[in-house]
């Protein structure tokens, strides 16, 4: 399987789409830039989900759903918000198909025309606070702390699977606070739940950060990111959360009766992360044998591989499997036993490896006689034999040394590839050659990051909230800077 | 809180509605028939979840995604699936915003109009089955057991909160086999799967059957569903398995080769059941009280309301609060102590019923002089007073009793409310006068069923599976019948 693997060093770009693909994660589909997430890729998306879910509620947070639907005069309620989204968005005209009258089959029936438009949600701020106007009178109303799971739609002009899909699935958080400060921390607590998720499941170093103010949401006060190094130098976003003010409360006229009994507008936050996490966990880990998938993340954590020539020896072999499936499905670990007969036992080593999964156990006829079994990890690729008792006391440690060892080489990747760059040609150079986080003094103007843009396409990740102060000169400008920011090509 | 009610007697529909604003379930959005879930409801939806999908899982069912979009000519392949969602759908046609240059806001972008239009799933075998031809080439990749979480949307005129909505969350399993006989096998499994669900976790006594040829999927060769009774003798279906028999195979051309070498084309079948269950939740067993929640679905199973007069008691009772909420949350048990000092006791004890909690605690200074609480169970309204002890080593018993006194309350009502008619008199009198079940005979042809509704507005609901051979005379045209079907009004 493996070898049919674009080769990572020579075209990433097409050794990530061969990956997904192959490893059976997702494909495009016959929509223009929306992808099929197969079931391979949509467990991995479920292990997402089952944690984030968890932290979300963990800190008091619940989950609701809202329409799919955004009619068009509440979309353009806030200035900002509606031109950032304007351009890219999926809009319903019509509600009735009839059959041609000429033969054609089935056309659009002219007389269903909506007298408003409806658009497809590209985010849910808008049909949200027009709820939340009905839901919030009194500080006694607040906070409202919810979360919703669902699709999206952004009319993408060119995309690629996960990273960027016209339709894609994610989870909105919309907040809603009686004060400046509530809100703010709560758009902190956001980001450092994103960063925790990174670092502890998805086994992914991130940088937490400001966004400058040409890379905001459309409509926020303020919006922090986490920003993780892919394999091939390139930044990517992994998830924002937004300090949103009072814009949307202001647009959809959201007031409340604080303590004192004086009418405020409402504060608010939304945060977001999405499907695109399962592009960077591709990116960040895998290599040229295929996926290498954190376990805590993995759909199928161990594997078990019987090697038999004829069905008296597979008869064997599976007791002992069954056995240490038993043995580890009891400490919550997930096991597949791979009994099939219709691939050898080099085919299917191959597959599970480039499927990412962490530990794969293969068991021969000279392992029954010896009451052994041959453990191998994806992650260093190497292979042990132990004894039946051993592996099934030692899976569990071997699964958090995976998950860990995981974690310091993308860590290790990140520190040797974040470069502090004070000349404007080593800037340009290293971006062009090797690529890279580039931590750099910037003048804080919105026209020289455009320009930077512009001349390198590379842009500001994010202000890192640990940047420490600092005099400098902007890279660009040569104007007086206080900080470094941080510079990078994205996804 | 109660008291708001509109009695459930004097007005079914009103009381209703009232009754899912009232608890706080949903409400309608500002898109015309789009809801909101709100969070109350929205957990009700993922206890449902949750438990389906762990019986899909268990029968080893897969989730994955398919795009929300579906090109115009994908759906119209299938001819009667297209004649039966093109007058309800929502239509795609354009992908962009813009100014307008008179000022009136912003517009529709003409030059963004769509080559094809794209319709928003109704459902999604036409995508499904596009993907699946390319999936499927030998008997090998058979079966194919997916199942999909998530929206659809059809343009319906009369909509009706969780029952009947232009968008509503469900779940759509699509699946595809080497044999007739084995998707045959998979539809009655699902069928089955859904009974089981509906009588166990919802505590709603259904009745399984064949739906006639009228009343069947558009696409389908045959349809199961499951009907329930509601409280106004009206019946409500909840869910339903297709067998598609080779339609969606041979309109996308997807065909395998079977174990002898011959090309033939796949068999499938599709189920699904939606958020309209929560509809048939609240109607099958609520009162003038409000919600009446099945323990297994009920969001907070156990609620405890301090009663005091100031801080000390209220101190001397959190004591004694907390320690019970650990004890039961060790049994797994969702416990809220509901210590908010802005509502009075009473206040508490009618919002948590109108909430349908199952179990109420109350504590108050008398019972910590005695080392009691108060009990006081939703179903039967009745209290009691027991010691602290008794009452953590009982309140999981009495979850199970109400669970199962619910559906015994359900099935004694569907058993009075099934009638055996003979006569056309007695039947309009009884859809008139009473409503219920009528199991009556059928002379087969869909012109009568088509009269039957004309005059009586009430459609065969289902052929019961278990319907036992009865030499008969159909109710409406004399002809002979060899069962009794099912008759009904319904939602």
């Amino acid at each position: 399987m493996a070898k049919f693997l674009t080769n990572r060093e020579e075209n990433y770009a097409q050794w990530y789409n061969d990956l997904v693909i192959k490893a059976d994660l997702a494909e495009n589909s016959a929509v223009r830039g929306c992808m099929v997430i197969k079931p391979y890729g949509f467990a991995i998306w479920e292990k997402i989900q089952a944690e984030l879910d968890r932290m979300f509620k963990a800190t008091g947070h619940v989950n609701a759903y809202f329409p799919l639907f955004i009619p068009k005069s509440f979309f353009s309620k806030e200035a900002k918000h509606v031109e950032g989204f304007a351009k890219e968005c999926a809009i319903v005209t019509h509600y009735r198909l009839k059959k041609d009258e000429n033969g054609k089959g089935v056309i659009v029936d002219p007389t269903s025309k909506l007298e408003e438009e409806l658009i497809i949600r590209p985010t849910s701020e808008t049909i949200i606070w027009n709820s939340y106007k009905n839901w919030i009178h009194s500080y006694r109303d607040l906070p409202i702390l919810i979360n919703q799971w669902g699709n999206v739609v952004r009319w993408e002009m060119r995309t690629r699977l996960f990273i960027r899909t016209a339709e894609f699935l994610w989870q909105e958080g919309h907040t809603a606070h009686a004060t400046r400060e509530e809100a703010i921390e709560e758009t902190v607590r956001m980001i450092n739940i994103y960063a925790e998720f990174a670092e502890n499941f998805m086994a992914l170093p991130v940088i937490k950060g400001y966004k400058s103010e040409n890379e905001r949401f459309a409509g926020a006060i303020d919006t922090y990111a986490i920003e993780a190094i892919m394999q091939d130098g390139k930044a990517l976003q992994a998830g924002t959360s937004h300090f949103l003010g009072q814009n949307f409360a202001k647009a959809f006229d959201v007031q409340f009766t604080d303590k004192t009994g004086k009418l405020d507008y409402v504060w608010a936050t939304s945060w977001g992360l999405s499907t695109r996490t399962i592009g960077a966990l591709i990116m960040a880990h895998s290599d040229n044998h295929g996926l290498v998938l954190p376990p805590r993340l993995a759909p199928i954590q161990v594997v078990i591989i019987p090697i038999f020539k004829n069905s008296v020896q597979l008869e064997q072999i599976s007791e002992v499997a069954l056995k240490i499936r038993k043995k580890l499905e009891a400490k919550s670990i997930t096991v597949k036993f791979d009994d099939r007969d219709n691939n050898t036992p080099g085919w299917k080593f191959a597959d599970y490896e480039l499927k990412g999964v962490p530990v794969r156990i293969a068991i021969g006829p000279r392992d029954i006689q010896n009451g052994t079994v041959e453990i191998a990890r994806r992650d260093t690729l190497k292979k042990e034999t132990v004894t039946v008792d051993t592996a099934i006391s030692q899976i569990s440690h071997i699964l958090d040394e995976i998950q860990g060892n995981i974690f310091r080489k993308a860590l290790e990747f990140k520190k040797e590839n974040t470069l502090y760059v004070d000349k404007w040609e080593d800037f340009v150079n290293i971006l062009d050659n090797q690529g890279g986080f580039i931590m750099a003094h910037w003048d804080g103007s919105p026209e020289t990051e455009e320009k930077i843009k512009e001349e390198t396409k590379a842009t500001i990740r994010c202000i890192p909230f640990d940047s420490p102060e600092e005099d400098g000169k902007c890279i660009y400008s040569g104007k007086p800077s206080k900080r470094r920011v941080l510079f990078a090509r994205s996804y």
